[in-house]
């Protein structure tokens, strides 16, 4: 009876977030044997199958494994109103694998961290984040397993691994709860389930995810009260520029630039090699000014690697698909694999350029998105990848002059639209942004480069030296090790 | 200076492919050692790298192989305006692989007819398809692979395997002839490349692109010329209409139901496992008329299946992203992976339905998907999936009764929208286009079934038990073998 009162509470509650578009992410966690599948099961009975996916996370694949830590979760972030259920979770690598004492790959503290950073950062973009933990006892346990060991039918289901964690159980179960105190966050709780009685724990699995689902629908409908927020955009004084301070005379000259570019790219070609060999991973961001020169500096950068070992993505406006994502999915899914380049025309700093100016975000959230993406590009390098980050600078004089001549050259009107017109109408906004930007996400692991643009052939040459020295220098600190 | 020209000229024709929204595939397929990687460079020089993509296909990854052996391609086809170059592709497994004797998972010659089809389909569907084999004489193969096997550097590029096929020589290119000969059809010829000489190789293989790429160009420049096509919608009269044959009397008592529901549900949950263990992945399908009840049989179906073994798919009017690739595309790439069920909650059949009523397609098109669609399903059966496709029926009345409950019952009105009403007043005319679909693409292996739906219970129970014997008839003849 009161199952049946709580299933139809719990269908109601996925119609609203489905209405009401919220992500819903549900971790199942717990001991061995705690009966994970089996409440599981339970769980969905009562969903519209349609909207949710469960996703078994044990075994990582080799394209998960040849990538960031996080990038399988982030690949299955429900989509607005989806629930996405995770039988096991991200919190198996710092648990049950750090017990094995297995050749770890990442440090499990540095691990811990991310997976805090991570799940803020879901919260705050709107995702209902529900964690469970299921607990039996020791004695328990152990008749479990064995009552699984004894027929043949089901003794697959108990591994030596498994069996060793319940020798050790006191052993393990510290561990565990170390693990749950650092990450009982304020903002992702975590919900121990008492998983010996199995109708008892449903009860409760039901109960806890109702609750949360409520409390996020109420916070929902109350910020949907607030919402006339007035999209304030900042135009403090431009102050002390770092944009200004950029000297836009450099410039190279025809003859020299073909040499340059010429040595640089094969030299490139080769370092692309190696890095292959040594499986480290390529992150390169463009931004700058319309008609800075980004396009023919990534061309210039890319042209001479070995195609299969690089992929640039043009980022524009958010598809309808990215639209209904956390707004940092779209760039984890394109996290390149070991060994690869990833460029982008383009990057996850539109939020804080022209999401900000434009008012797609408000003050709120591009104000959080610094911090956040310190902490994506932190994870990235974590994983051994190089980052750089590259602003092409040019002025507002040679911006008039390339946008005209744009206008006037048939091969290029496709490059220069009404919106250019309209974008440099708010230089001096977006010179705000750019500078609160370089200021706050320059870090030593992932500098900004300002690349002085106005001459082309200066700035593509100073792209590849860029590029280069940053492959050269971890080449060698890589040989010292 | 003739590649210089030949370079501008693909860059600007690129340009047009991108205008002209074109999506482009280019097969580098050819003897060991003819230079592909090479080739694959130099022809990328003069490409825009925002809009091509290189995908080398030798090795497979696990999620490739429990998935039906188009699938990876389907992933990787060109979204309109993209390119994508395969190095290797669909015809490594027809070749080398056959060659090496392994063994084979698939039958060469299903899978030579699959590949014609796959080809005709997208070439239908506006690809621009381009094949280039690479040839080298037996001499010349032999001395690169000496070359390179005799620097330390390079010898690991040098299979035995390799070596085999050059001892061989004559027997391979013997495969590899009747291979292309088989495959050089109407709509996808090939185009062997003398890749003795490299430069000569590349000057050839920009040639081959661009007059492909030009005579691409020119047929949709006529076809729009011809685009005003009157959308004729065909209201032919119903004549021997299977679905007036439909017995809409059928019915079950509540009482019988709840039983004969648990019992079904049980035994699906028993085979799901068995599915499971033997790999069997499933593809269900289900088309009907508006509130014909396909919600309810689906979560019917699914509820007491493991969550992690199924995925059900909504499928609604097509995202931005699935509206710039073939309409088969979003299919494709759900397919289930072995073991697994995939259920659609409407499905590929949407293109003789919806879109031929509305005139979202041309009458060329829906006309041509009833073959497309019966080679697609085929395809899966081929690879040892169950197909099953069921048609939930009901008439007029309980239409509208239906609909009625449903705007009047508060927790039901997000079901109904004024689409439905629409679509209602549309009846004759999806009467005739369900009629002729069921008819052209009820096939032995992925028969229509159809399911009177007047009374739910009648008709939960029907999908059940067709599901149920679909799989015991399967697992009985795998037990047989």
């Amino acid at each position: 009876m009161l199952m049946d009162k709580l299933e139809v509470q719990l269908g109601a509650l996925q119609r609203r977030c489905i209405d009401l578009k919220i992500p819903v992410v549900i971790l199942f966690e717990g001991l061995d044997v705690s009966g994970k599948g089996v409440q599981i099961s339970k769980l969905v009975h009562s969903m519209d199958p349609r909207w949710f996916q469960v996703y078994p996370m044990k075994q990582e694949a080799e394209a998960e494994a040849m990538r960031p830590f996080l990038w399988r979760y982030w690949n299955k972030l429900p989509k607005d109103g989806e629930i996405s259920i995770f039988d096991y979770s991200w919190y198996h690598a710092v648990t049950s694998e750090v017990f094995r004492k297995k050749e770890m790959e990442h440090d499990p503290k540095v691990l811990r961290q991310e997976i805090n950073e991570f799940e803020r950062q879901i919260v705050d973009g709107g995702t209902c984040l529900i964690k469970l933990y299921l607990l039996i006892e020791h004695d328990e346990q152990y008749a479990r397993m064995r009552a699984l060991g004894e027929s043949k039918s089901t003794s697959w289901r108990v591994t030596p691994e498994e069996m060793r964690r319940n020798e050790e159980y006191d052993a393990y179960t510290r561990l565990v709860d170390e693990v749950l105190t650092e990450t009982d966050t304020e903002f992702a709780r975590w919900n121990p389930i008492a998983a010996t009685d199995r109708r008892y724990a449903t009860v409760k699995i039901y109960q806890t995810i109702i609750r949360a689902i409520e409390k996020q629908i109420d916070e929902v409908l109350k910020k949907a009260d607030q919402a006339e927020k007035k999209k304030k955009i900042d135009t403090t004084k431009i102050g002390e520029s770092i944009l200004a301070t950029v000297d836009l005379t450099k410039k190279l000259e025809e003859e020299e630039y073909r040499k340059k570019l010429n040595k640089l790219q094969k030299k490139i070609q080769k370092l692309h090699g190696q890095l292959y060999r040594r499986r480290i991973p390529v992150i390169i961001g463009f931004e700058g000014w319309d008609a800075g020169g980004k396009g023919g500096a990534i061309r210039r950068l890319t042209q001479k690697m070995d195609p299969r070992g690089y992929a640039v993505h043009p980022v524009a406006a958010p598809t309808d698909i990215e639209k209904v994502h956390h707004y940092l999915w779209r760039f984890w899914t394109k996290v390149p694999k070991n060994g690869h380049v990833a460029v982008f025309d383009r990057t996850w700093y539109g939020r804080v350029l022209v999401e900000r100016i434009e008012g797609f975000c408000t003050r709120k959230e591009w104000k959080r998105a610094y911090r956040e993406i310190n902490e994506m590009e932190a994870s990235f390098v974590e994983e051994g990848a190089i980052v750089l980050k590259f602003w092409l600078h040019v002025d507002k004089d040679e911006q008039e002059r390339r946008f005209i001549e744009r206008q006037t050259t048939p091969e290029k009107q496709w490059k220069i639209t009404d919106e250019d017109w309209r974008n440099r109408e708010k230089w001096d906004e977006y010179e705000v942004a750019v500078n609160e930007m370089i200021e706050k996400t320059s870090t030593p692991h992932a500098p900004w480069v300002i690349v002085e643009g106005n001459n082309k052939y200066y700035a593509r040459i100073k792209v590849l030296e860029t590029v280069i020295n940053a492959i050269e220098k971890r080449l060698e600190s890589e040989d010292k090790k």
